[in-house]
């Protein structure tokens, strides 16, 4: 079935990011802010990695995005992530929640609830961690997800009913839904798991596409199919992660209307 | 007119720096301290980073230069920032002072501003962090600059008047200034911004040539136009931002005499 | 002599860190995050950063290994560090301890001696941190060496006689000791460390092969001669550092049992 998404969507969404160079407010974990940085710059955005309490909320009224990704989270950076989602729904800027992890331990998976409970724009988490903020399932192994992304389609889609948002699993295949609407996004490459943050840095180009789109499902799919293209893109005679890393942000910068409308697969659900 | 900083001297300050190899004290973002350490050890010197209260001052007494970037600042960070820079004062080693995204959150502002009061050895940001800092501007983009280097000189010099100290506005145009001489390194690529963290390393970079030389125009000079020369060769045939910040490293481990008294443009302002 | 641990034990424990893929969780430093779970993801394992105490003790409780490195401590993530190792010691897992500049100032040599105290499976540092913590000299160069590998060795099997325990100094030459047994692991490649956070990855690499096997000093020599072998491999014909670090990252993703037999160099002391 076709998705209510082209290709074209995407390559339309992608170029907006590049025009407009949102800037994009990260409270994100300490392991991927040099790559969810170096993505965004590399797509066209301008990154601001802020969390202090003393600034947080400050710093949300002048960026046209937020992202909230619990993957390093302590109880001082959880009250910032707080009052920049606030502040990000005051002001209908969208915001988008990486529940890292959710269902690793009690504690992370109590401040994804509550965080949640704030109806982010976009949630996006692999499958492991939407099926425990469902409440269907265990966390999976740490941070990397023990499902795949189909097994959580169910689950995504409550979520989205119940927060009135969009919801994102990323895996082998990524899924989008704002509970009504299903895209699936094929693509990527089997080595991209072996590279580490790159989960958060989607989430971050997510929130790109948010702030310069109008259509969040358009905005999400947009992102992560780019990424996607992207991947797919770098991984040709890549000899492993190392090389795949560098050159997603190369892709990035450079893929053109031609690229992308080419590499997205999309599908409605 | 001829800079009084050539290109001779460039090479001269760098060739200090990989002799004697100086300890880098850094207090600096989460962003940039991967790139900053790494570009310290392509460079030859020795980075070290270390924030807590409970050991800044400690380490501060054993460190050749102190870096203090306030990025991703929080309280206890500052305290600890303050610590550092009275060390650096009373052992009269340089110390730098990086003032992310100063005049984008009246927190962070009132943090640099508190920081310049101590007089750094060398104030390095972009145009707009500059000019927030002179009381002329409001901020720039968040953490990027919506000014050009040129639109800061005269805040510069008054700002190095103010400090006794140096002052370097970084950008498409370098300037460097004590209030009284001030020159200009042109030079690096379009395409460098588009690198997390690159200005940040570029401070780390200046601490580590003002502890290897005596006159701080010259080594912060020195700093700026390596970095600059590197950039510069490794954006030859760089098809994006990926390559591009591994081939600095690479640039700064291998430059030679010739490749930076050619590729060090230095002007008189 | 022979060591007791051939290349074809390096080869047998890497396969084995590659087919179960053991949860390493990481409470580690800023710098060498990042490089630290690209290190294990490429070599087959699965990495996770958990600090906060409010979770460090129950994320141990769900991990095959846990890694506590000193780099950036600071006092909330200390108490975190001992919970983790009580957990790991609790549920019989292996824990290293990586103790990144032990002696350079009284905080930091404390925290490390306190943490040694409850007794790592592994232990690992340059020379200088070994020296520091059997109290044998004074501390390296902030966090670089200024010792030789070869001067430690007594206060290495000192330390590991009296914490029951493996202990290892990473160097031109590898050392690793349970205070009996010595092996001695050559290869690896001068341009090595010149990238940040090689070493806090070694450690990390250390607990990932010791929750894959049984053998902690078959182990420990397993991941240091895995990563010299990748080392040395991924050095051939690099221009600097840059290229160094991705080039490891693509060679522990391919490594073969004929590189890693050929290319381990094991010696008993």
């Amino acid at each position: 079935m076709a998705s209510v998404v082209s290709p074209h969507d995407v390559w339309t969404s992608f170029a907006a990011v590049r025009e407009r160079g949102p800037l994009v407010h990260n409270l994100t974990n300490y392991v991927a802010m040099d790559l969810s940085a170096n993505v965004l710059l590399a797509a066209g955005a301008s990154p601001a990695m802020v969390h202090a309490r003393e600034e947080a909320a400050d710093f949300a009224r002048i960026a046209d995005a937020v992202v909230v990704n619990i993957g390093t989270l302590s109880p001082h950076w959880v009250e910032a992530m707080h009052d920049a989602a606030e502040i990000a729904a005051e002001r209908a800027i969208p915001w988008v929640l990486d529940p890292v992890g959710a269902g690793a331990t009690p504690y992370r998976t109590k401040v994804a609830i509550d965080l949640l409970e704030r109806g982010p724009t976009v949630l996006r988490g692999n499958a492991s961690e939407i099926l425990a903020l469902a409440g269907a399932a265990e966390g999976g192994k740490g941070v990397d997800s023990t499902h795949h992304s189909v097994d959580a389609v169910s689950a995504a889609q409550e979520l989205a009913a119940r927060t009135d948002g969009v919801v994102a699993i990323t895996g082998a295949v990524d899924v989008v839904t704002d509970g009504t609407t299903t895209v699936n996004i094929d693509g990527g490459h089997p080595m991209m798991p072996r590279i580490t943050g790159l989960g958060c840095a989607a989430s971050a180009l997510v929130a790109a596409f948010a702030a310069a789109g109008k259509d969040f499902v358009a905005a999400t799919v947009g992102a992560l199919a780019t990424l996607g293209v992207a991947g797919e893109r770098a991984a040709t005679d890549a000899a492993g992660p190392g090389t795949l890393r560098w050159r997603i942000l190369d892709e990035l910068y450079t893929l053109d209307e031609r690229s992308v409308t080419v590499g997205a697969r999309l599908t409605a659900s």
